[in-house]
């Protein structure tokens, strides 16, 4: 059933190398204290109880799935979630980056990053159920009235209740503006909500004792639309005034879905028939309270996808040192064996080198990103605080879209690598492309995401929020522009940087005669700046092992050959990228809806 | 469940208008008689049973998939295979291209193709056990002695019996020098083999009286690798002289694999124990016998994605038009409902032509294909079926690497259209993803036929065969060159046609000074070879679409913009390629397999 070790290595590179992560941390007052042993003790402890619980739980959970019992509308996870979850919240980890108010540890999220990556790796369909509970958590700690917030949040923090979020409907999933559930106020100030969701990730579950439901549903006198929506705290178990579990709500799961992928997550079709409910934030605006949950949920995709990478390129490479066939073609590396190890092969290491790349980068890019939230959440400069969300807001659809992506490609490589095999379930290959799959689609396609990148982030705004990742990307570039040995990845990263701002501009120019052209352009355009912030970490990650590759430590030298690896091959899908989003709406668009 | 309906106009179109198959067969004395009507009559009645009988069963087989009796060794097949199979032998189709010296049709390949793709579109899992057959078939047929000839080749044609090709083992399938099968000589003439297979399709299965296995192994003086492989005819039941079944052969199967997709085909693990087998062709030339089957099994390969490709496209495109979500960016189109069909949006157009582009692309491609095999077979000219011969081989891994790509992308962008739907396994688009992941991998992974083409049948003969397609590229190209409407299509058709010449060259001279260079650029070189075949004939589609696009009969409006799109969208993949291609096996090779 293959294997997993948390790359605790390079981890501490991405951490302590390339984002000096206690330095920057000791700007913010609620993390100065924080340092690498501490960090390093916590990455240590998240890779035994991931390595060694969870992993082993993910084919299981894969093949055993969820079940329903249809007259209690109860569901039983698969053998061992519950007592692996069990174990997770003993262990305190639900509560690492939540607010001490309410139990949490205060950590840093730059620190919780490794982790969450480690959790994917070894079982994304078991984390999403405390996964999903930690976005329930930051809405609720930022629109929650006080009641709520004493009365939930420190369920949440120590994992004792897990949180959902229902927001599609049959009949709409991008569209929210066209949902149709219904909240009835009451005499006393609750709500009577009527509806059904589906699509709901861990909507049913017997890994805690209570779950809250956040919904989205309508008030009777709601406009139309998305500016009718509102947000309501529905949970499964009406808590009474001491937080001891009430009565039943009517909120139930109906059906579970079959799915491709994620068997081990319940997929729950939820029925709300007159629930109770309490609204959270303003009438109307659910939305945007429920952004701040979407926005958690978006980075979380990302991590499992590169979760993903990482275990399956682990797996992949075992194979690929292990199994002989074939000789290499310029002559025998293994003349004692009967073949050579396969990985002597150049277009096995392509295939394996692809998902190293997007894993490294994928690691990378995200830490930065973390790092970026907690400056936004902790930093004591306003401006900086700015500039941090605007990086964040900026980077969010390229975490979602890009690093899934790039798993969708990297899994199916990892598959490749092991020829038959990897179509033979259990390898566990074939599991790692189905559950990477749906990362592609929730929490907004990822066409969805190009669009909310190149019209409402960078267009909208005339670019500024890209010019602030540009600036970085100047600076790095000018600063390392005279150092001959860095030439080779500076050149590629200065060039592609020029090449975002000529083709923004250009279809930024073309918007304002069509904006179908936005729509035309996003998806490929977002892969294009993709490239550029994986360029960037690549030439920064590059000029350490430049630095080090004579210590006699080979983790540089491999980090410099997956650097050269990336610009060669990885990077040329540019060429192709803005070719298309530049190719504009007209070849979409001139052929009749009737005559496809 | 879905749907499907045979693509029967652009069937017609590719022989009719693009190949005119039936004044090409005219010079072929075996076909000159076949005319437009009994093509299209063939065609209806495949797409007939395809769509009303293969197809319902394609989503049961997927669910149910196959059971193994541990004590009889028996499988039992899906519900309702065992009973679409009668049909398909009773109404003759496993006869129609065979020889009617052993009960066949004679009919040309080309007239076959379509119905390949029905029968893929419709249920790749079920075709896989008559279309294994047809390999076996051919392979008998060739090398066969006259006894074996009457003997199995009309059961074979009949559909009486099945056949399959047993050719891996555990630890070997790309590298079939390694295998360990043994085969003792008898006093009458016959062999023993003892030995392990692994992923015999069809290897064992109710639907028909007897099972014809062919079967590699070693004779005790074999010269090791694979100049010591032999053929052997291992039948399940070994008949007698009168053709009735007799003695149950110790050739059985011992397990079933779990698989990622195509459920409905029993994978098998057989076990041979002494089993009586009979030689096909010269003892230690088993690989060039086998061939003949592996050739036309890659070619069978290709076509099962190119069936996947269009029922997905059929299905994404008819969500597309129901679906109703979100507004287009350019202002409401269906004003009258609560939101437009998503297929006003551009990048739900983007996937949905895609999948279209490479179903359409594919046929074409491989019709021509098949109709160079029909002329390889029975043109009385030798250098003409030179010729014929000399494009088939060039193009055989470009039809099962190319179009198993296209199939993976084709599909995953179908099920994309869906959303979250998509990723559900009633909606039927899943399985199309699953079932097109074995196609890259099966009769020689992808990365093996990229070396074929590149390392065998490009630089071997100094790129004698590549230029024979390169000449119907340029005259073409000097044909239309001065037409100002087919400007879009051949500057394009030509810039990359140059490209592949000088990309050819430049890998060729790199491979002299070291073979790795080979393996580094084959699998992005195929690709682009593979996209100037498709830009060849979208810009002969497109020719004949311009001359009619005003004839009043919308196809040729929508072919035209199908090619419009394939340019401005598909090919300039090739300018990724190229760059990788070029970046040569530095960057793959530097790292030690010990420090990835």
């Amino acid at each position: 059933m293959g294997q997993y070790n948390a790359p605790l290595r390079d981890m501490h590179f991405v951490l302590h190398e390339l984002l000096d992560v206690t330095s920057e941390l000791k700007a913010l007052p609620a993390h100065a204290d924080i340092d690498t042993d501490t960090i390093n003790q916590i990455l240590e402890e998240g890779a035994k109880f991931t390595s060694k619980v969870l992993f082993p739980l993910n084919h299981i959970g894969d093949v055993e799935g969820c079940r329903l019992n249809s007259d209690t509308h109860e569901v039983t996870t698969p053998t061992g979630f519950k007592e692996a979850y069990r174990q997770f919240v003993e262990a305190g980890w639900p509560a690492l980056t939540c607010d001490p108010e309410y139990g949490g540890q205060g950590l840093p999220i730059v620190v919780y990053n490794p982790l969450a990556e480690m959790l994917n790796s070894s079982n994304q369909a078991w984390y999403m159920y405390p996964g999903l509970s930690h976005g329930a958590y930051e809405c609720l700690h930022e629109h929650g009235t006080p009641e709520q917030k004493s009365m939930y949040l420190p369920k949440l923090v120590s994992g004792q209740w897990t949180g959902t979020m229902c927001l599609t409907e049959p009949h709409c999933g991008t569209d929210l503006g066209l949902l149709r559930s219904k909240a009835e106020p009451q005499a006393d100030g609750s709500y009577k909500i009527t509806g059904g969701k589906i699509f709901i990730s861990a909507g049913e579950h017997d890994m805690a004792e209570n779950i809250v439901h956040l919904v989205l549903a309508r008030l009777p006198d709601a406009p139309a639309g998305t500016k009718g929506i509102s947000l309501f705290l529905v949970p499964k178990f009406i808590p009474n005034a001491d937080g001891s579990l009430g009565a039943r709500n009517a909120i139930t799961c109906g059906a579970l879905e079959e799915k491709m992928g994620i068997h081990g997550n319940a997929t729950c079709q939820m029925n709300l028939d007159d629930a109770s409910g309490w609204l959270i934030g303003q009438p109307n605006k659910g939305l945007n309270a429920m952004f701040v949950m979407m926005n958690a949920a978006r980075l979380g995709v990302g991590m499992q996808s590169l979760g993903l990478t990482e275990v399956a390129f682990q797996n992949a490479l075992a194979y690929a040192k292990e199994r002989l066939q074939m000789r290499s073609l310029s002559g025998p590396k293994a003349p004692d064996k009967p073949a050579d190890p396969i990985i002597v092969h150049p277009d096995v290491r392509r295939m394996l080198l692809t998902a190293k790349a997007y894993a490294e980068g994928g690691r990378a890019f995200s830490s930065f990103v973390a790092l970026q939230i907690d400056r936004e959440l902790n930093h004591p400069d306003e401006e900086v605080r700015k500039d941090a969300a605007d990086l964040v807001t900026l980077l969010t659809p390229i975490i979602k879209a890009f690093m899934t992506d790039n798993g969708w490609i990297a899994t199916s490589e990892a598959m490749q690598v092991h020829g038959g095999m990897g179509f033979i379930r259990e390898t566990g290959m074939e599991q790692y492309v189905r559950d990477a799959r749906i990362n592609m689609i929730y929490e907004g396609t990822n066409t969805i995401q190009s669009l909310d990148l190149l019209g409402r982030k960078i267009l909208m705004d005339n670019g500024a929020k890209l010019k602030k990742f540009g600036a970085l990307v100047q600076a790095f570039v000018e600063e390392n522009g005279t150092d001959e040995a860095m030439n080779e990845f500076v050149t590629p990263l200065a060039d592609i940087g020029d090449k975002v701002s000529k083709l923004t501009m250009e279809i930024g120019m073309k918007a304002f005669q069509n904006q179908d052209e936005v729509g035309a352009a996003a998806v490929p355009y977002l892969r294009v700046v993709g490239h550029l912030v994986y360029s960037y970490f690549f030439a920064r990650m590059a000029k350490i092992a430049l630095a080090k590759q004579d210590s006699g430590d080979t983790f540089y030298k491999a980090k410099l050959a997956t650097a050269r690896f990336y610009f060669a091959r990885l990077l040329p899908e540019t060429a192709m990228l803005i070719r298309q989003a530049r190719s504009g709406a007209k070849p979409l668009l001139d052929l009749e809806a009737e005559l496809f």
